[in-house]
């Protein structure tokens, strides 16, 4: 949670202005989202959520993110809508920053996940996965196996100071996972990051997915191995496994898992567990002590990606209900 | 701005309920207000502000706070506006801490004030003046002289690391403002922040007043000159005369200063830049490096203290037109 840019009224107010959406009646910086900063903005037509891409975005990739959101838009998948501010396009430039206007989501992120949301999440992400289906642009996972192999040689001893023994652990998973990674599961366009604080319920519905920034073209069940590292463990770190079946329930009464993505469903959850564990690692040992945004605790990945490394198939994941 | 404590979805679900608005629509943490966390509310019947009341504000003052904003809201002076909860009033709790729901004003504070904006300025604060006299509840202003006087002791010879010389430019300054320090001024409810960012417009019109969490009893010609502090000086820390015009002028055209109030208007500027000095000294030292609110830099203070120690008569904050 951030505001790292302030922007001035009287900019704001120009802003606004190109996208025709009536008069400005506030502005709040908003603790939401740990990349960008983002503001709730009201005009006489509505409510909106400008966004100002901080540093850590590539610029490079924001056509991509953009488009995509307009692409699921348009497809039925509730998410932010770039407004579009003329000949321009949507994105535009404020404070020094680029800046984009999307459409505003009603809803709340469950603090609390039950079954009733992951089964949701799950419907959700593969109906996102086939709206994915007929989008052009394509964008390299710079956080796959590739990336997790660079991650953790710049992490290096360093990782023990967080576990003792992390290190080892994540040499070792890297080289045992860009061994035995698969190459010949589906692929398609990917949320990539789709935890809890990014999907909004209204009551027990679903009612909009936000924060496509680190979406990208991958493994189609890596997705959804993601969302099981993200939903379907609570507090105490413990695996729930009712939550655990509704989630690829719901992901299976949308789009069916092949019979090899359901064999590799513990490889790559391996995989998502180490991917969040490394970035993790990382940024615990890399914020300096005075920023706006405290790291997560690592070790709740380490947690999860032991129990993955425990894990002989996938039906105990609670596929048996959904086989 | 800070977000300091999170919030659960079903706790605030079920502490909207009591105050009958409607079902909860979405909630954000917003980054506004240094003392306490505020979330901008949204549910099917309106937009609210909720407040969780943090540590530094004392407790057994909210009432204070509460009723005053009940009782300007009715007088006609627009600030949030607590929402009653049936027979337990307005206030609540919520994570753990005392909570109130608030109407939402519409209207962004000006972060260039011109004269229009101080003008407007002037005029409300007359006006929330004149409404206060009907107030009943007291609250002494724990930094008026005395406070000063304990706030100097407790800085000490630390003050030089801010600026050199600082350290005795406060213990003479204390000494000096509490001999001169007028006891014979009309006093009433005061405000006593109302800085820019505690005061929105839409467009050129005055919409609102926020922040009311150092209101107190005290001189009213002192909150006037808190206001000269806050918005005639520029960036480059000069006085505008102009603006200082026009603020005075707005507020005379409600309530007229006394001539005796005029006369002291120097050495209450002076006092008002002190107060400001003190606190904000206070806070740089005493400001861990890790904390999300950043202190503000204290020398602005200073700077303005220097400035006011000059002015011999209240002709030069630019009286002369409503004289």
């Amino acid at each position: 949670m951030a505001v790292y840019t302030d922007v001035d009224d009287g900019e704001l107010i120009a802003f606004v202005q190109r996208y025709n959406v009536g008069e400005l009646l506030s502005f709040k910086g908003i603790a939401e989202g740990v990349e960008n900063t983002n503001y709730l903005v009201e005009t006489t037509s509505g409510r909106f959520i400008l966004t100002l891409y901080e540093k850590r975005v590539d610029h490079a990739d924001l056509p991509f993110f953009l488009s995509l959101m307009s692409h699921l838009s348009n497809a039925g998948i509730t998410c932010p809508q770039p407004l579009v501010a003329g000949p321009g396009g949507p994105l535009g430039e404020l404070a020094g920053r680029h800046a984009a206007l999307f459409s505003f989501l009603d809803g709340v992120w469950p603090r609390n996940p039950t079954a009733v949301h992951t089964r949701a999440v799950g419907a959700t992400l593969a109906k996102l996965h086939l709206a994915g289906r007929s989008f052009e642009m394509h964008r390299r996972n710079a956080l796959s196996v590739a990336g997790w192999n660079d991650l953790a040689g710049k992490i290096g001893d360093a990782a023990d100071d967080v576990a003792p023994g992390l290190a080892a652990t994540l040499a070792n998973e890297v080289t045992f996972l860009t061994k035995q990674w698969p190459s010949d599961l589906p692929t398609g366009v990917v949320h990539a990051d789709l935890f809890p604080d990014n999907v909004f319920f209204l009551g027990e519905t679903l009612s909009g997915v936000i924060d496509f920034y680190f979406a990208c073209n991958d493994l189609l069940a890596y997705d959804l191995a993601i969302c099981l590292n993200a939903w379907c463990f609570d507090r105490d770190r413990e695996f729930h496994v009712t939550r655990a079946n509704a989630l690829l329930a719901g992901y299976m009464s949308v789009r069916p898992l092949t019979a090899a993505e359901r064999d590799a469903l513990p490889l790559l959850a391996r995989g998502a567990a180490l991917r969040f564990l490394l970035t993790r690692t990382y940024d615990w040992l890399h914020t300096p002590a005075d920023a706006y945004v405290k790291p997560h605790d690592p070790r709740a990945y380490l947690h999860r990606l032991r129990f993955h490394q425990e894990i002989a198939s996938a039906a105990e994941y609670g596929l048996e209900a959904v086989s």
